[in-house]
């Protein structure tokens, strides 16, 4: 079972969202990840998904996604052609006497202290899935009360845009 | 028309997100932007939406998820109370003598170069959503090849965790 990142440009219509997920869950395929935003263009936006499963089934998918009308390109990320980023916020327990712990693992992983109360701390951190799921595993012995992801997104490294990416393999 | 945040705290079964969305779609309801990833419960994934538009529409729009039996917990993010974050990656044409100028302003904000080539450089963006407009901004005369966000996701400050936040009001 391997992971995908699929990078989908679509145009900015009500409902297009739910017509690619809809696409996974009508296979019971489930989405790991999945962020949406507006691109360059205020016309389109670009859906990343993160997967994990068997590559003739998001093959599959790959091509009904590519079908949908709003659907302007959908290509796989290839992990060493390709750079992620996913952001996560952490909230963990900590009074005055933890605090300064917490704050060295912060520092180490260049992550961010963004609210601190009497109880808690909570931390942003930015990276590649690893460093994320690093942070969180250090984080975990002091108690995490909340952790929210944005899921993964991601480019194509070097000069060429989504239009120019590698199609899909047949 | 008002920027509304939703928190929605879901069980991880596949079908989720696109019966999430489909709320919205079916009342012609655009999302601005939606991210959504694993939680500090692996059972559990919470799903971010941004979205524009009437008050009282978003407030049946979000009890109708809060029927799904999926659902959690779902609850407005209110700007005072919160943190949010977001995070873009942005390719712009950049040759050798233009480069330093973009390297400025880079650092400027804080973000980081990701990716050079001899025609572009890549920057990752980390911040609120009005940070990453002014930096978008700046980048535009340069040319931008590629832009993708991850959709902003948040967490309410303070020692509170979601099962504790505030109801939507009837």
């Amino acid at each position: 079972m391997k992971r995908h990142v699929l990078s989908i440009l679509v145009e900015n219509h009500s409902g297009v969202l739910s017509r690619v997920t809809g696409l996974f869950s009508r296979r019971g395929y489930n989405i790991d990840s999945l962020s949406v935003g507006t691109t360059e263009d205020p016309k389109l936006s670009r859906i990343t998904i993160a997967t994990t499963g068997d590559e003739r089934i998001i093959n599959q998918i790959s091509k009904q996604v590519d079908k949908l009308v709003d659907t302007v390109k959908v290509v796989e990320l290839i992990p060493d052609e390709s750079i992620y980023r996913e952001i996560a916020l952490i909230k963990v327990s900590a009074n005055s006497k933890i605090r300064p712990e917490i704050v060295g693992i912060v520092e180490i992983f260049r992550a961010n202290i963004i609210d601190v109360s009497t109880e808690t701390i909570t931390a942003e951190i930015t990276g590649n899935e690893s460093k994320i799921l690093a942070f969180v595993e250090l984080m975990e012995p002091y108690g995490i009360k909340e952790l929210v992801r944005t899921g993964v997104t991601g480019l194509q490294r070097g000069a060429n845009i989504i239009k120019e990416y590698n199609e899909l393999e047949d």
